[in-house]
C-alpha cells in the first residue's frame, strides 16, 4: 500500500501555502511535478517557489509532461475521459516509483476540490493506493480577499461555473474558466468584480457595473495575455 | 490612517493557518478575540491554539464580547442589519484600541468572504481604516478534502446555500449553516457527503444515498451537539 496525497498549493502567492501542505509535502518520498510546456512557466515558477522555500526533507523530485487533451475531439465529454485515461496511464508510472509503505505527493493548483481533475485521475489507476487530500485556498477567495468583498450576500446562495455555462445571472455566481468572455453576453447592469493572476505579483483587479468596465476587462486581459503568454481569470456577477 | 486584517484563520484545524495569515497576526499591534461564550469554548480553544502556536510578536490580545441577535425580531433581514450596527460599535471600540499608524486583526473563522459579516460591519465603521483581507480554508473545502471527492462534475457548476434556503437540488449543492435539517426534505435519491466538526479531532463523516443514511445523520448529530453543546456541520448534496 502506498499513500498518494493530493495537495492544495494556493492559486498563485506561495504564501497561501496552508502549515498542513508543507508539512504535508515534506513527509513525502517523491514530489511529482507536472510539466505543462514553456506557455506557463510562471505556474511552474510558483510550484518551484514553493518546493525551494518549503520543502526541507531529502524528497525526489520526479517530472512529467502533462498530455494536452485532443481539443479536435468534438464530443467534450468523450475528449475529457480519453485524456484521463491517458493522464492515469500516466500516474500509474509515478505511482511505480514511489517505495512500497511509501508516499507521493500530487502539487495541485488551488484546491484539489474546485475544477481540478487529479482525484477522478487517482480514481482510475489501478493500483493499491490510499489517497489524502489538502485543502488549498482556491481562485475565489483570491478573488474576494483581493476585491475585499463578501462572496454571498447575507444568508444568500452563491453560484460557481464555468464560462461555458453561464446562463442569466438570477443567482451572485462566480465564473471560471472562461475562455470566451462570457461575461460579454450578460446584463449590462450586473456589478463585475474581475480579477487576473490572482495572488501573484502581477495580480489585475477591475471592478464596478459590467456596461461601464466590460470592454476595460477584454483590453487589459489582451495586453496581459500577450505579454503573458497565458491569463487565469475569474469573476463574481451581481445584482446591485 | 489604520490598518484593519481580517484573516481567516480555517475551519478548525490550526494547520489551516497560511504562511500569509500567520505572517499577518505576527504584523499587527492588536489581535481582537471574540468571546462567543462558554457554549462554544472548542471554537475559541481552536483560536487560542493558533495564537499560542504561530504568534511570536508581542501583539496586544484584545477580547470583546460578541452581542448576540434578537432573534425574537420577526424580520431576518432587519434583525441581522440592527445586530451588524451593535457589532460596528463594538468595533469602533476596537479599532480606537489601534495606535495611530498601526494595524489590528480579526481572526475569521475559515474564510472572511464566506458567510462571514466581519466585512460588511467594518464598513459601517465610522473611522479611516484600510481593510486587507486574507483567504483561508473553508468548510467546503474541509468537507471535500476529507470525503476525497471533487465539489463539482467536469464542468459543471456548484451552488452553495444555506438550509434555510435549500430547494429542489438540481445543481450539485453545498449547505452550510442549516439548524433546520433541511436536508430531511431533499429527494432520497440524492448522494450526501456529510461532515461536521470538519478539521478538527471531533471531527465526523458520514456519506452515501440520502435515503440509506438521513436517519443516521440525524442520530450522529443529535449526540454529537449533546455532547458539544453545540455543532457545525455542512454536506454537499448531488445526483447520483
Ligand atoms: C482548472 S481551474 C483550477 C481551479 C483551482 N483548483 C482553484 O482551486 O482555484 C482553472 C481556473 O481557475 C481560475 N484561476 C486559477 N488560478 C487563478 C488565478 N491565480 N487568478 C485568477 N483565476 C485563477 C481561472 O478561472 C482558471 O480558468
Ligand atoms: C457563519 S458560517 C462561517 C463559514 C466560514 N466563514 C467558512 O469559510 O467556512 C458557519 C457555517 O459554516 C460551516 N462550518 C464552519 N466550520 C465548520 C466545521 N469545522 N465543520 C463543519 N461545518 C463548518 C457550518 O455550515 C456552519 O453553519
Amino acid at each position: 500500500m502506498k499513500t498518494i496525497l493530493v495537495v492544495g498549493i494556493g492559486t498563485g502567492s506561495p504564501e497561501h501555502m496552508t502549515v498542513a501542505a508543507i508539512a504535508a509535502l515534506n513527509r513525502v518520498d517523491v514530489l511529482f511535478i507536472p510539466d505543462k510546456g514553456a506557455s506557463k512557466a510562471d505556474l511552474a515558477d510558483v510550484r518551484r517557489t514553493i518546493i525551494e522555500r518549503f520543502v526541507t526533507s531529502a524528497a525526489r523530485q520526479v517530472s512529467y509532461a502533462v498530455p494536452r487533451r485532443n481539443a479536435a475531439e468534438p464530443d467534450y465529454g468523450k475528449g475529457v475521459d480519453d485524456w484521463h485515461g491517458v493522464l492515469a496511464g500516466v500516474f500509474s508510472g509515478l505511482i511505480d516509483q514511489v517505495p512500497d509503505g511509501g508516499a507521493g505527493a500530487f502539487l495541485v493548483w488551488g484546491d484539489p476540490g474546485l475544477y481540478d481533475s487529479t482525484l477522478r485521475i487517482l480514481h482510475r489507476v489501478e493500483r493499491p493506493i490510499e489517497v489524502q487530500v489538502l485543502p488549498g485556498i482556491t481562485a475565489v477567495q483570491a478573488l474576494t480577499a483581493a476585491h475585499g468583498v463578501a462572496l454571498n450576500r447575507i444568508g444568500e446562495p452563491v453560484l460557481i461555473t464555468t464560462g461555458r455555462q453561464l446562463g442569466a445571472v438570477e443567482t451572485d455566481t462566480v465564473v471560471m474558466l472562461d475562455g470566451q468572455l462570457a461575461f460579454l453576453q450578460a446584463d449590462p447592469e450586473l456589478e463585475i468584480f474581475w480579477g487576473a493572476y490572482l495572488g501573484t505579483e502581477d495580480q489585475l483587479l477591475i471592478a464596478g457595473r459590467l456596461g461601464d468596465v466590460a470592454e476595460r476587462i477584454v483590453a487589459t486581459r489582451k495586453t496581459a495575455r500577450e505579454r503573458h503568454g497565458w491569463i487565469m481569470d475569474t469573476y463574481l456577477l451581481r445584482r446591485r
